[in-house]
């Protein structure tokens, strides 16, 4: 930790400031110079020290503090340099060289629709099986989702057709009950700072998905990951969505550096999500090549029989037709990249 | 709602979409183009139509949907054009002519600290004491709040000092709890789509102050009073607390011109919080000026007696000096404006 | 500056980067820590070490450059804290205790429509005269403004009511041109990093007003002022006028919290300009009212008589009655901050 | 054009407005509702009606004016659906099969580190020479580049290894000489809306690369190509290279998802820049490839020998080893989209 000091700060104040910081178990150097004068602080990891931090920055005295390590520690590449590989049971991993496909509708409506998409996506190389039970919607006139029946229906189409099942837990309250249907519980970009709920799927065992709040900075996705893992649950898969801009041509902007990026901060893999990502299904087979060649670890696609009867997103929802089309190009990227991407 | 039809559309899906515009109760207009085929539609309010428009908006015949109605009804000032006061007992309003100043520190710390703050800011004009239990808190080693400790010390504060209480509720486990100490419910920016949380204090009859999300639209923000409304409790108070954009000078960037849009676009108070919208003591004073002759109902400041020693956000505290210097300042203001901003 | 190294450098390397440090002027002081080792420098200012400093941070063995100074000189108030009035003669001055008013229509029409709303800004307060000679358009279809003719037209006006001129220039080669007619040269938003521009103006002596780029950091935009304070012109008033963001309610979002800000780093004045600042006429005066409170020195209002006959920007003009009935309510809040706002 | 009529607008203003736009060519349908009452004008073309709709916006009895048709023409993929090619001369190409690389220091320094680096980027499969002759700097007292020196030195590097030229115009008075020695002029993204100098490029026939401006949305991004191909140059390449957001870890985002999109709406290449569209040397591998993947014609690439002592944006700058080892992966990735990149 760097204190700068403003100009005149007495020496008392000094020799209080560096006091404090020897308390936080930093040592200290004091740099004076003819315009500033620093006290320039050697110590351990500083992600525990958050709160004294920014106690020093409130001083009247300074007029900025520069922090040198990073805020988290258990999702950090440094902590842990090996990529984590979750292991979903029966040869589905996500984070090991096979690009993991995640595909369904956005909402779970019936068990026609439901089994319908279930069929043709296992036979187009999802391992995963997506699907809204519970649905965060912007207006509350609109469909809230189908709860445990859309639970049910999940756990039913996946086990028929060898699939995983991921779907949305929003309430802590629930992540018992979708616990027992889900193989991945995915916190969705609404309450990617929803700490009760980070809370509460930390401490359980599921696997969680956790998409980039919409206006969440890499180092604050993180440390949101950070809150999971401390709670024991280290079976973390971080999922790109798309974050908010000026833009509005399409429905997010997404950041397909942040797979790199995380990459190399942090040992969790990354999943990327064209859907959201883009709002617009023209778009998605395109973006869907492009996270592959940047190194995500996986996809989740919506995909609907009939887009524009879905209850819910059907403009970002691909075809059947269009599900099935994309996969031999993804294929081919996969490849271009020495990654694999297996049909079932 | 207007269709927008793609060039070439076939009459048996102009058909097929006139039918489905009646069946929601538009009355359809065909329009004929050289260039461009439109349907418009006419009926009723649309807030409840949602998820049928975003089904049209996925068909592949149709360019674009334009929708002519507001989103959201109880809440809007057409709904209930005169302005609604929340009248949190004991002669305190939020809404009325008189300017509601909230003030308090960041996190409730301890019962010498509260009662301090509480002390000094009931003697400068304010009707309510804001303080922190549950601290929602970027890191996961950074301090939680005092909890229900906390809450205790809050209701002490207020009652001794013939104050109100606001305080945050991040968990819809929670919301019976702090009810019972709060005479108004927080829910934070972090928090503001987070519907579950909406849903149970909607259920209950305490006024409920809205943080707008960092990055939500107008409309958005709306909505999630909406949800609110929905639920039964229409004692809402919004509150703008800053924007995340690309300058990183502030914390955030406070949206004045929100106050005068939001009101117009609805019937419910709005408050400023310059603390948390600007991130920096020094800023405070005049943004809080600011706020009131853009014609805010009311301010929430962090107040501190040692902001270097504040455990959390001590960089945007107000010392207890700077508070009471601020008052005097905010009547000329208020008195400007034709608003009174009377001391207890 | 503050060299943080990566782990493992070799000792070579640290020689080698103090080395360069020494030479950039710095007295370099190594502090070796269990997990980080960092340089710390010591010198005089770094506003003109720029290169040499991002150098360093493309170094393979440095982590992060950290720099301590501020990168302006001329425009900064360390090095002139006296607040700067513009004289623009007759007694109007930018930056003083009175709140200069600036008004007219956001282009030149004709004749008739200048010396009509000259007439009546004249009577209501307004100093300068406004009014668009070279119009940036975002469309090539759209309307660019009469050209000289606009200017002597202004000239004209200004001369018959006694205001002031002020006028866009975009194009390097008609800085001089512009020059005859304005009393200040008006750099626009979208050229706030045309340093050929920013360079051109400079070397004049007309006082210059430079509006924030719309996606512009503080920092950059005191950066554009430095330009043309580089060139010797040091007459330059700063105009915030909204910036890009997600929100899609108003045209830009006005961030008012720059006011106090910049003129705590800098000594220039600062205008607002709340018409494009909102891009909704029934917005201004609230946001006009709201400046005034946060500090800004002066405001830039479009003023049209028939808004929906204007050839540009009509949406965010005010009537000519709603200007007028403007003036008493900003004077009340001047009075209430001690500014003056006298009528002619 | 839809126009949305305000609640109670009486019958005479409905009229004046149907005339209003049937002197604009509509054709007007009135379709009178409940709630809402609506003017839908079905007529050809409207980009040339920009300021006629404007007006209408800004009438006060108008809620709100739907455009239906898009506000760029000569650009438009609907006004010619074949994607345009842009011939260099000597078999060099943008917007073939051949994806096309563009690479080299961010600033022309010297002959010999220009030699150095057009040899070994001519090796790998480079066909344009990039380097800046006229630089745009944040700061004045950075460096601004070479000048005509470095525009000599370009032409002489690029004939000695068979490549072509792009650099940067800042100045429509340098556009003459710049076209002198560049096989493309640049127009940067400080620059986008800099519409003096697009019509100065309008005017010549040098291909002209336009860079998106760092907040532009897409749309305007066409307009101002629709500047430049309003002026008689057809011969564009546009170039995203980021947008500003609020992320930090990144110099930019990098918004992969405008390239199948521009490529849907207009006729004309797309290049990417991912060294200014990250600003991390170690992020431009992976985006470069994501760029193909996506469908990117061209990428622009900074290269240096020695990134640490570039006299510019080192940090971003491949070693010559890192931009040689690239090439194999991104023939791959090409080869994987059924696109070519040739070695010379």
């Amino acid at each position: 930790m760097i204190l700068i000091l403003k100009n005149g700060c007495p020496e008392s104040v000094m020799t209080e400031l560096t006091d404090r910081m020897q308390e936080l178990g930093y040592i200290v150097n004091p740099i004076i110079g003819v315009e500033k004068t620093i006290l320039a602080g050697i110590g351990g990891q500083e992600h525990d020290k958050v709160d004294a931090i920014e106690q020093l920055r409130a001083h009247e005295w300074i007029d900025d503090v520069l922090v040198i390590t990073r805020p988290f520690k258990l999702v950090a590449r440094d902590y842990r340099p090996e990529s984590t590989v979750i292991d979903l049971g029966d040869g589905v991993t996500v984070g090991g060289n096979d690009i993991c496909m995640m595909a369904g509708p956005c909402t779970v409506e019936t068990e026609d629709q439901l089994m319908t998409i279930a069929a043709e996506v296992a036979r187009s190389g999802a391992k995963v099986l997506r699907g809204g039970a519970y649905k965060p919607s912007t207006s509350p006139y609109s469909f809230q989702g189908l709860g445990i029946e859309a639970l049910k229906m999940l756990r039913h189409a996946a086990q028929t057709y060898g699939l995983k099942v991921i779907t949305e837990v929003m309430d802590p309250r629930k992540v018992e009950l979708v616990s027992e249907y889900a193989d991945i519980l995915q916190v969705g970009t609404r309450n990617m700072q929803n700490y009760d709920l980070l809370r509460e799927v930390g401490l359980g065992s599921r696997a969680v998905m956790l998409k980039r709040g919409m206006s969440a900075k890499i180092e604050e996705w993180l440390l949101a990951a950070e809150y999971v893992a401390a709670g024991g649950n280290e079976r973390i898969i971080l999922c790109e969505r798309g974050v908010r801009t000026f833009e509005t041509a399409t429905r997010n902007t997404l950041d397909l550096a942040s797979v790199p990026l995380v990459k190399s901060l942090s040992h969790l893999p990354v999943v990327i999500d064209p859907s959201q990502g883009t709002g617009r299904r023209d778009l998605v087979a395109a973006l869907s090549k492009g996270a592959i060649a940047v190194g995500a670890d996986g996809l989740l696609i919506e995909v609907h029989p009939n887009p524009d009867h879905a209850l819910k997103d059907g403009a970002q929802s691909m075809t059947i037709q269009q599900y099935r089309d994309l996969i031999p190009a993804l294929k081919r990227i996969a490849s271009a990249v020495d990654r694999g991407l297996p049909l079932n």
